[in-house]
């Protein structure tokens, strides 16, 4: 909790999509309050036919390098940790591996918290409010 | 918003992909009242041992081309707006690509409505009661 | 409903795959009450570089061979059957084909009823109250 999803072109090197799921991971850790060591992320890479995007909606301007992310959290957040996450994401992948801001989109999802089992074939129990 | 993932099997041209995307978005425009240029698809090719699907399941008939269209909205539409969108794609999916309606499945799921950033490290806020 | 992701890492034959399937489809059978022919499955085999996961969270030891189930449901299920799922779907996996319990990770979404369509342009209604 969160589980990410990292959607882009194909033709990234490893240590760019390093860079950028740690900069989600950072995002989430400082504005959502998830553990350092609360880290799930896959990351799809897409020939150009199979990733369509509008590149200008509503009043940006997108790239190749364009960024979709989805967050699957296990617990709601209100609005304002939202706006601080969008805010912060968006500094931290400008600074590496340096995706522009109007190329980063962000989805978040929640689900209910008792829908997750990390593993042991238990349901998972947040250990503390921060955590989810 | 919305955002739209398409799986299918691998072995399909671009111009068919292509049509695939046309579809589903002008069906979401017709029916869903979403703005013309709000587009964001991304399209999963599988192996067939990565596509694993019934055939028949609850009384239609499956073929290789079986096409699984999730979307993911940033606000509810109510039943019969969702029923116009189901039978709206199937209809444009048969014209182009040529995909029969058994072959279509799609899955409807609905975020908050400020869980979108679609860049510039900002929370989307709806300029429209339609846009979404 | 439901529909099922699962990913893992590239490198797996496909009766292993296959095992993954019939795993996830059993558990969910028994313990969700899902018809024995209601079954979409798509899988995803990453890079090592496109899966990142950490090895130890919460208490946890995760290999290379970790998978990572996201189930999508159409209906709510109480706590007590995600946990008889999430304990059904370790013992099954351990089983066949062969994946340690702290390997198993899931995470369960659930749609509204009215979002999906298995075909022909038509909403799906289930035909009777285990059926979802």
């Amino acid at each position: 909790m969160p589980f990410v999803r990292l959607s882009l072109r194909r033709g990234h090197p490893a240590p760019y999509l390093r860079a950028l799921s740690d900069g989600v991971h950072r995002a989430l850790v400082e504005t959502f309050g998830v553990p350092e060591d609360d880290r799930f992320h896959v990351i799809d890479q897409h020939a150009p036919e199979e990733f369509v995007y509008d590149p200008g909606y509503p009043g940006v301007h997108r790239t190749e390098d364009f960024l979709l992310v989805t967050v699957t959290a296990g617990r709601p957040r209100d609005t304002p940790t939202k706006d601080r996450f969008y805010r912060r994401l968006a500094e931290l992948l400008a600074a590496s591996p340096g995706v522009r801001p109007d190329d980063v989109m962000v989805v978040i999802q929640t689900t209910q918290a008792d829908g997750w089992s990390f593993g042991r074939g238990v349901r998972h129990t947040a250990p503390a409010p921060e955590g989810a």
